[in-house]
């Protein structure tokens, strides 16, 4: 028997291969198993000595796991897959359909508390830190508002509707947000912002050929839900520019508490994130957390969890003595 | 009986002061008590509805009191009241001598896991939010430096080291974090930066009658450990400038975890505070872990503890559905 946490990753796509990568930074854990609903053969793994299985044949492996990391997606996997697994499993994952969170976190919740399993959902930068961030920053000054911006940002969502309009070939779409907005909060004006105040959207498309600029430009900017409400700004550039310039998938964003305490004092608290790749930092999020989730139930704390209910000292591999001397 | 949190604060200088500003804001606690080793007739609360008794008489309060705030300093008065008071109540303390932590932890974990009590020490926001960011930081992003700047931020040490030099007549020093070094560390260059690269003080002095001006400067830039090793700028100004432009005590600064993912991307965590007041600040972090500190004490959680074991949902008033469904 290994000492170190033994992860499992069901779902192997953006989220997936990230969480591998992540695995090989924390000495602490190994990868066992990659769960798909792929022909295993098909996939190509990081590392070829992780075996690859079968999602159907999961339960057979419910031993040999100490956690395992959901990576389906929000919409279609997690709804099923989350309750299903949480029967053998201890489970990570990053469910952000922020409105469905209840109802999710009901479902799982009771199947873990008959199966007694530790099942952390809803992991990730947002909702995850970022929510660790609006959580604190209302505890500590319950008098002022909180403000949270993305970006800049590739928005998946955003992309794809780019993509449907007649004329465009390909494209992507950066969320960003309003300068002027963010140096007024952290001015302490606590100022009510609109949609449009707050962020600002930027297409880079490619165009069909004979496709009219200004065409695909009005029906981008006028789209109803996704662009009406912003300032958007369209640019064209080659397919060769795209795939240039606009490959990564960075993201990020700020959670700002503006707040006043005693006799009308300016405080605030700001934390961003510039990231890199969106996929990558969400995976390394959920890894850590996966670290909580096996302490968690060694101890017997069974039941869906969320963020809000992990104390910090769970995520890190360090004994709480060395922490105390080398971190607070 | 109440069904409010029933405060008490231990010592009433700056702290102690924010601390019962702090709880105003806090509709779920009370202030029943203000405890002083001054004459209780001598001091004039914000309301004076709150009584004042001997701290020598405390003993007596313990029934009265769910939370006792430890308001004194760390030098003199914590080493001693932190592991005493432990014996009779629940506590939350602001301990800030970082290599003295482990043993100051030890000393209260004693008493409290022997007299069941529950006692957060080294709460505030460095040593406390500040250290939760270093631990998460390292956490998320196991391959990175962590960079804590301090600043712009009135030093109370710096400030009364100052005032000692022979010619002056008041002053203050800022601490400052130098741009171009939180720049290069927010650019994710991970650089080895050195003491007087990654801050530089400024003072405003005001000299007596016939002092000189270069004279005085001279002997502040080259005080070893205070000034040394650092640039150090000194201003010279009258006392009515002094008064006017440099009575608040602001303070702040930034913890950034610069950090590798997957393959060799850029990911960038930073936390910062810009804080209009360092003592009303921290009165407000003791606050919302005095909530902490009652219900880990009503679940039976007794011992010394530290922010790193404090769930961020046991900071907020709100209930666990509540957070998840507003907040995550």
């Amino acid at each position: 028997m290994s000492a170190k946490i033994r992860i499992g990753i069901a779902g192997y796509g953006n989220l997936g291969r990230g969480v591998e990568l992540a695995l090989g930074q924390n000495a602490d854990m190994e990868l066992v198993a990659v769960f798909s609903r792929r022909d295993p053969e098909s996939l190509t793994l990081h590392s070829n000595k992780i075996p690859v299985y079968a999602l159907a044949d999961i339960e057979r492996y419910k031993a040999d796991i100490d956690v395992l990391i959901l990576c389906g997606g929000s919409k279609e996997d997690l709804p099923e897959q989350g309750p299903h697994l949480a029967q053998w499993f201890n489970t990570i994952d990053s469910f952000d359909t922020h409105a469905a969170i209840p109802d999710y976190f009901s479902a799982v919740d009771a199947v873990a508390q008959k199966t007694q399993h530790t099942n952390i959902i809803a992991v990730g930068w947002d909702p995850g830190l970022f929510s660790i961030n609006r959580l604190m920053g209302e505890s500590v000054l319950p008098q002022g508002q909180t403000y949270t911006f993305w970006g800049k940002g590739l928005s998946q969502g955003h992309s794809d509707a780019v993509r449907r309009v007649d004329g465009v070939k390909a494209g992507v779409q950066y969320t960003l947000p309003v300068e002027t907005a963010v140096n007024r909060v952290r001015s302490g004006e606590q100022p009510e912002l609109s949609t449009r105040e707050k962020h600002r959207r930027e297409c880079f498309v490619v165009l069909t050929e004979g496709a009219n600029e200004d065409t695909v430009r009005d029906h981008i900017v006028n789209m109803p839900n996704y662009f009406a409400d912003y300032d958007t700004t369209v640019h064209f550039i080659t397919l060769e520019e795209l795939k240039r310039d606009h490959d990564a998938m960075p993201h990020g964003g700020f959670v700002i508490r503006s707040g006043i305490s005693g006799n009308q004092t300016k405080q605030t608290i700001e934390y961003s994130l510039a990231l890199g790749s969106n996929p990558e930092f969400t995976s390394s999020v959920l890894v850590a957390y996966a670290r909580a989730a096996h302490r968690l139930a060694q101890k017997g704390e069974y039941g869906a969890k969320t963020v809000f209910d992990i104390a910090p000292g769970l995520l890190s591999p360090k004994t709480a003595a060395d922490l105390r001397k080398e971190l607070l």
